[in-house]
C-alpha cells in the first residue's frame, strides 16, 4: 500500500497496455515509457535522438491518464491468479484415461460422433481457459474472460460450418442440438390495434398497453443498461437506440415482428425501457469512474465485513477507463465511430434475422445464450476497439475479442443473406428509401465539410493571417520559437487538430 | 547499434521471459528486475523489504545470462513484425462473401459437411495465426510459430474425436481423410538373416547390409540431428537414442518391425545414423551458441551480399539459450528430466504404434506430416519446458506448446491402448522383464541415495565438522559472517546444493 512507485508500473501494464506493451516494445524497438519502472522516467525522454517520439508518446500517455483510474494493488493474491496449467493437464489426463480404459464405448455411431465433438470442444476450452492470451479485463478472474474468448472461437466455427451447408441441411442440422428445432415457425405480429385507450373494449380499455408489458420490457431495460456499460457514452447509446427504432420502421415489411405501434417504438422502447436503462448505466459509469481502486489481499483485511466487501468487489472491474470517443476530432475516429455504430446495429438486427432464418422460436434457450454470450464478449471487444483507436501509431493489434466479434457479426449476417435472400431482397417502400438516402447524404456532406472543406478554408485563413502577421510584425524577435512548433507538429497530428488549437 | 543499454532490456524480454514476464509481474506483484529499463537496476535490490527475494532473482538472472546469447537489434523491421489483424479480417470477410453470395452451394451433404469442417479449420487458423499468444521463438516470423500452435490444437482435437469413436468407426473415419485408408495392413519384418557376410549368397555376400541402406538411414540421421537441436544436450540425446534401441528389443514381440539384427540396432542405428546426427547437431549447437546475434534492418545494410546474408539469417534463431539440464542438482530437476525422457520415448513409440492401430502404411503422407509437425512443435515445447523448470518460484505457466505436446502424446497413447489393447498386453518375455526391473531398481536406488541418503549423511558430517570447528575456533572472530550465509541460504535452495558448495 505504501509503495506506489513499484506498483504504478505494474498498474500501467494492466490498464493501459496489457502484456502487449512489452511485446510491441520488443518488436518495434520503440521505447514505450509505460514499461519503465519509475513514472518520472516516463515523462523525460531517454536519449536526445529519440526526443520527439518520446515526447509525443508521453503526451499521449498524459491524455490517456486523465481517462484512466488510479489503481493501488498490494499484489497478494498470487495463488488465485495462477493459471494452474499443470493441474488442468493432469486432471484432463485422468479424465481421458478414465473414459478410455474404464468406460465401455457405446456402439451407436451418431451418439459417439456427437460425444466426440463435445469432448473436442471441452478439451479446447480446457486448453484455452488455461493458456489463451489474456485480454484487457482481469476481474473476477482472467480465466473467466479466456473462457468467453474460447466460446467465441467455438461459436464462430459453428457459424462457419452452418454457412457452408445448404439451407435445408443447415436448418435440419439444428436438430442435432435440439430435436425440437428444424421446424418452420409462424411469425408473431406485434402491430394491429394501436389505440392507447381502446373504447371498443369495455372490460379494459387500456388492454393494449398491458399487452405490451411482457418479459421484453425488463429485457430491454437490462439490455440497454449493459449496452451503456459497454459503450460508456451517452450520445452513442442514444443514437444507436433511436437508429434501431428507425431500422424497425424500415424493415417491418421484411420481419413482421418489427412492426409496432408508434407509441411502442418511441415511448415504450426509446424513452421508457432504453432511456431508463441508459440513465441507470450512466449513473453506474459515474460511480465506476469515481470509486477508488484499491486491491488488498483477502488475508490482509482484518474484519469479516471487509473480507465480504472485498469478495463482492472481486466482481467489479480491476480499474476503469472512461471512453472518450471524440468522433469529430479526426477522420479516422469519425469513420471508426460510424463503423462501430454500424456493426452494433448489424449485430442487433442479426438477433432477429438469425432466429428467423434458422427457425428458432424467440423463447428458445439458444437465443438467450447468444445474448448472454454477446453481453460477455461485447464489453471486452469494445474496450479493445477503443484501445486500438486510441493508439496513435497503428502499432497495436486489433484485440482478439474484437476481431472475433467482428467476424461473428459478419458471418451471422452472411448466414441470414444465404438462408433467406428473398426476405432480405423484398423491395423497400419508396418513402423509407428516401429517408435513408437523405440521411446518408447528410452524413456524407457533413464528413466532407468537417474533414475536407473546413480544413481547406481554415488553412487558407491561417495562411492569410500569417502573411499579415509577417508583414505587420516584421522586425519583432520570436520568443522561444513558440509559433513555429504548431506548424511543425501539424504534420504529426493531422492538420485540423493544430488549427483548432490555434483558433481557441 | 550503439545503444546497448536500452536494447538490452528488450532483449531480456525476448530471450528470457517473452511477454509473459510483464504479465507475471502484474499478476504476482513480484518485482522482476528483468523488466526494468537499466541493467544496473537489475542487480541492486529496489527496497530493503524485498532484499532477499530481489537478491535471489538477480542471482538466478546471472546464471541465466551465462547460458543466453547477447542480442543487438536496431529494431527497424516494424512492418514485417506487425500481425495485420485488420487486413486478415478484411480478406477473410471478402472470401466468405464470395463463397456465400457468388458460389452455388453443392447439394451433396457429405461434401458440404467436409467442406464446412475444412472451412472452420481454416478460419481457426486465420484467427490463431494473427491473434494467438506468441511463444519463445520469433524467427523467421512469430506467425510461423503461431501457425504450428494452431495446428497442434487442431491435431489434438482430431485425436480426441478419434479417441471417442469405436475401434471400427475410428479406422473407417480415416477414409474421410484418404479413401485408401481404413484397410488392414500386413506388417513388414525387418529381421531375418543377420549375417553381415552371407557366404550362401554368391552374387553379393554383403547383400544384408545393402538391404538396410534404404531411405530410413538419412531419415534417422536427419531425425537425430533435429532432436539434438531440440534437446541441446549430448548426454540426454545419447541416453534417449540407446534407450529407444532397448525399447525396440523389448517390444519386438508386439510390433514385428521392431525386430532388427544386433548390428542394425547398435552399429547402424546408434553409432552411424543417430551418432552422426547427434555429432552434427552438437557442432551446429556450438556454432549457434557462439555466433553473434546482430539484427539490422534490411534497408540499413548497404551491400547486396549483406542483404542476402541478412535474409538467410532470418531463418536462424533470434537469440540462443544453451540448455543446462543439470539433472543431478535437485530432486525436482531430476524427476523433470526423467519425465522428459519418458515422454520423448513415448512420443517415439507412438509413431510406430499409432500407424499400426490406425492401419496407416508407413509411407503414407500423414505419417510424414506428423513427423514434420513434431519437428516444428518439439523445439518450442522443449524450450518452454526448460523455461518452466528454470523458474525458481513456480510463477511461470507451463508454456502453451509444451502443454499441447504433452496432451497430444497422452492422447495418442490412449488411442493406441484403446484401439489395440491385445497387442499392448502381449506378455513380455521373462528376460526383458528382468532387465527392466533391474533398470528401474537402479534408478530408484540412485534417486534415493542421491537426494535423500546422501543428504542425510552429508548433513550429519557437516554438523559434526561444525561442532569441531566451534570447539576448536571458539574465540576467533567471524569475518563478514561468511560462514553463516550458506546455512541460511540452504533453506531456500535445497540443502544438497549448499552442501556441495561447501564440499568444493
Amino acid at each position: 500500500m505504501t509503495k506506489p512507485d513499484s506498483k504504478r508500473s505494474s498498474v500501467a501494464l494492466v490498464t493501459g497496455k496489457p502484456a502487449n506493451a512489452a511485446e510491441e516494445q520488443v518488436n518495434n524497438g520503440s521505447s514505450d515509457p509505460s514499461v519503465s519502472s519509475s513514472p518520472h522516467h516516463a515523462l523525460t525522454p531517454a536519449t536526445p535522438t529519440k526526443h520527439k517520439s518520446a515526447k509525443q508518446v508521453s503526451r499521449d500517455n498524459l491524455s490517456r491518464r486523465n481517462t484512466e483510474s488510479e489503481v493501488f494493488d498490494d499484489g497478494t493474491n498470487t495463488f488465485f491468479w495462477r493459471a494452474h496449467t499443470v493441474t488442468v493437464l493432469f486432471i484432463l489426463t485422468c479424465v481421458l484415461v478414465y473414459v478410455t480404459l474404464l468406460e465401455e464405448t457405446p456402439q451407436d455411431t451418431t451418439y459417439n460422433t456427437k460425444r466426440g465433438i463435445v469432448a473436442s470442444i471441452l478439451v479446447f476450452l480446457c486448453f484455452g481457459v488455461t493458456q489463451a492470451k489474456d485480454g484487457p479485463f482481469t476481474r473476477p478472474h482472467p480465466a473467466y474472460w479466456r473462457f468467453w474468448l474460447c466460446v467465441s472461437v467455438v461459436y464462430e466455427l459453428f457459424l462457419i460450418f452452418v454457412l457452408f451447408q445448404t439451407v435445408r441441411d443447415g436448418r435440419q442440422f439444428m436438430k442435432y442440438i435440439d430435436p425440437k428445432l428444424g421446424v418452420a415457425l409462424p411469425e408473431r405480429d406485434y402491430g394491429g390495434n394501436c389505440l392507447i385507450y381502446d373504447p371498443g373494449n369495455t372490460t379494459d380499455p387500456w388492454h393494449n398497453i398491458w399487452d405490451k408489458m411482457d418479459g421484453f420490457v425488463p429485457a430491454h431495460f437490462l439490455g440497454w443498461y449493459i449496452k451503456t456499460l459497454v459503450i460508456r457514452d451517452w450520445w452513442m447509446c442514444m443514437i444507436i437506440s433511436v437508429m434501431f427504432e428507425f431500422l424497425e420502421y424500415s424493415l417491418e415489411h421484411q420481419l413482421p415482428n418489427f412492426s409496432e405501434c408508434w407509441w411502442d417504438h418511441w415511448i415504450m422502447d426509446v424513452l421508457v425501457c432504453n432511456g431508463l436503462g441508459i440513465y441507470a448505466g450512466m449513473k453506474t459509469l459515474g460511480w465506476l469512474s469515481m470509486k477508488p481502486y484499491q486491491w488488498q489481499g483477502l488475508w490482509n483485511i482484518p474484519t469479516y465485513k471487509g473480507k465480504i466487501k472485498r469478495m463482492a468487489f472481486q466482481f467489479t472491474p480491476y480499474s476503469w477507463v472512461k471512453f472518450e470517443w471524440k468522433p469529430a476530432s479526426n477522420l479516422r475516429r469519425w469513420l471508426a465511430v460510424l463503423g462501430i455504430i454500424f456493426m452494433f446495429l448489424l449485430a442487433e438486427l442479426n438477433t432477429f434475422y438469425l432466429k428467423f432464418v434458422l427457425w428458432m422460436p424467440p423463447e428458445h434457450y439458444l437465443v438467450l445464450l447468444r445474448l448472454v454470450f454477446f453481453v460477455n464478449v461485447g464489453g471486452v471487444a469494445m474496450r479493445e476497439i477503443y484501445d486500438f483507436m486510441d493508439d496513435p501509431k497503428f502499432y497495436r493489434k486489433l484485440g482478439q475479442q474484437a476481431w472475433l466479434v467482428a467476424a461473428i457479426t459478419v458471418t451471422e449476417f452472411l448466414i441470414v443473406v444465404k438462408y433467406d435472400p428473398r426476405t432480405i431482397m423484398l423491395p423497400i417502400p419508396f418513402f423509407v428509401t428516401q429517408c435513408w438516402f437523405l440521411g446518408i447524404v447528410l452524413i456524407l456532406s457533413w464528413t466532407l465539410w468537417r474533414f475536407f472543406i473546413r480544413d481547406i478554408t481554415l488553412r487558407y485563413k491561417d495562411a492569410r493571417r500569417r502573411k499579415q502577421e509577417v508583414t505587420g510584425d516584421c522586425g519583432r524577435p520570436h520568443g522561444n520559437g513558440g509559433t513555429a512548433t504548431p506548424s511543425g507538429r501539424s504534420k504529426l497530428n493531422g492538420i485540423s487538430e493544430s488549427l483548432r488549437h490555434r483558433k481557441s
